[in-house]
């Protein structure tokens, strides 16, 4: 069986973005294949290791969105990052073999060198790849869904992975990248991406008046001013909605606006129906999640024992491979 | 009680350079302080990963030699590095907070850097002031004997510490550095350091005849062809293991070879009787180890297991400190 790994870094709420650019396939892949979610905590102190005090609030958040869209505990393991200090060990391995060079010339890092100046960058930040890496073979995942941007993250993934395989031994497997249909949705003010630090998303919690509140107030096609001047639907954040959540209807409403025959109001009223209708059964399941909370740390427990054995059974491997293996390690 | 951090790369055999520079001292100061041992193994993989095969023999070489001269695992913990998954923990948490700029310019990197080009590095060659704190931090180490060219290693160490404890909480104090008093014992060709790869060294292990013919073959004052010629002992490897190993007669040996009275032999042969009292006693506690073996590996398993303990307490500190003790940690 295929053995996914996906995540979130644990920086906030999620919002519509998540939903269409993963959380919607994780849900559909979870009964074909071994499913791994990761809350990334650690790689989110790459950029908030200065306020790591949130951390544990945006974990159960995270979570509790997770179960809302419908992810099973049962079919998917959710684990956290930090408790696996197989990822740590395996991070400090291959670092052994990877040059400072290879990591420079990763487009992510090209672009925050740019930036911020090469030299001010952080260790960690430079070493993103490499406990990338370590992410997906502590768990040895075969197929890992990415945004587009991503893809050469994951080529470095692949070199890293060839590199030991060749030292030590071949027990990792070169994982799959998948890049999702929707890896972005556009932002609710135009911009290429919901982002929270924009403001600019739909929150999985959202209640139905706030959806109608921030659709109403949502950009649309700026050069259209009356209802009467046709409209250029693909440049409007509203018409890529339709295309996100009512494919049935995208053709009419390209025909609508660009005839002049649909207002930008009732074109709103329309995407934020389909959206509370969407987002409906996940507040119900929210809802039920909530009335029991302590359960939301029962499943992240057990989803990261489960991680952990995987994280050492993993390590025995490695070790093996390695040829560290000295002693028995259950004494410890 | 101090608790004292030390430690040797586990790369081969230990010689007369490590004894003075670093394993009489451990001998003297284990009944006073909490002495933790560490078989660097992870950190020998910075240059060595290409062959970690030798690495369990050599750690049990290692320990053997540690055993022969004097040290007691009943007052010394000797630990295995690799086996203490908190030291990776502990160099992801401080990767996070270190910039690129730090590192470049620790005096080791900046020479290694000169020879090899700074691109060519490997990543964990690069951060290997922050994984030094990692190994001292795990187990709050309070006094760490170092060479005097590692003092600017310990100064980073310092500031990582201080980092750490002013971004999340004070949890880990500032060790001290402390240089001994033979931190380099010259090599039997002169060169300024005994090492392994030169093939000057005289080897813990050593037999009566190897170190008579060692010694026999080892440079002298090279201007001094005849005995009549006056000596420069300043310049003379034989002359400093004189200052090493018999103190009481270096004033003699300074006499006679200046004013051409002791000859080269006669001052080799003395040198080579003294190293061979030294050694007597440790062939004999080696002797008495090799016929119960397995002995060593109880010793490395008990050591360990003791530092994983103090591991896993410094990292439940730790998670408490950066607001990451999500929930409990034995159920891992
Ligand atoms: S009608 Fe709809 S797609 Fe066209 S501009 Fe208005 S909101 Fe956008
Ligand atoms: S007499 Fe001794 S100290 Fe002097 S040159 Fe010869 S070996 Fe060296």
């Amino acid at each position: 069986m295929e053995r996914l790994l996906t995540g979130d870094r644990v920086t906030g709420k999620l919002h519509l973005g998540h939903y269409v650019g993963s959380l919607k396939n994780r849900v559909e892949l979870q009964s074909q294949v071994d499913s791994l979610i990761m809350l990334a905590d650690v790689q989110a102190l790459t950029t908030h290791f200065e306020q790591p005090d949130q951390l544990a609030h945006h974990l159960k958040q995270v979570t509790l969105d997770y179960l809302s869209v419908g992810i099973d505990p049962n079919q998917s393991t959710i684990f956290v990052q930090s408790m696996i200090p197989e990822i740590a060990e395996l991070t400090v391995y291959f670092s052994m073999f990877v040059t400072i060079n290879s990591l420079r010339h990763n487009p992510t890092i090209k672009a925050e060198a740019k930036e911020n100046g090469y030299e001010d960058l952080y260790y960690g930040f430079l070493g993103y790849p490499i406990s990338q890496t370590a992410d997906i073979t502590f768990c040895k995942a075969t197929v890992v869904p990415v945004g587009e941007d991503q893809l050469p993250h994951m080529e470095q993934t692949r070199k890293i992975i060839r590199r030991f395989n060749q030292l030590y031994a071949p027990i990792f497997q070169e994982p799959q990248a998948v890049v999702g249909e929707f890896p972005r949705l556009i932002g609710l003010d135009g911009s290429s991406k919901m982002s929270k630090t924009k403001g600019n998303t739909i929150n999985l919690d959202a209640t139905k008046e706030e959806v109608h509140a921030k659709i109403k107030k949502a950009t649309t096609d700026p050069a259209r001013v009356r209802k009467s001047d046709p409209g250029h639907p693909e440049v409007c954040p509203i018409y890529s909605y339709h295309q996100a959540f009512r494919k049935e209807a995208v053709t009419d409403i390209y025909d609508g606006c660009t005839n002049a025959k649909l207002g930008c109001v009732e074109c709103k009223q329309m995407i934020a129906a389909s959206i509370n209708h969407l987002l409906e059964p996940m507040r119900e399941r929210r809802n039920i999640v909530l009335k029991q909370p302590r359960q939301i740390d029962e499943i992240l427990e057990a989803g990261t024992a489960r991680a952990r054995n995987i994280g050492k059974q993993t390590m025995e491997e490695v070790r093996e491979a390695m040829s560290m293996s000295y002693f028995r390690r259950d004494i410890l």
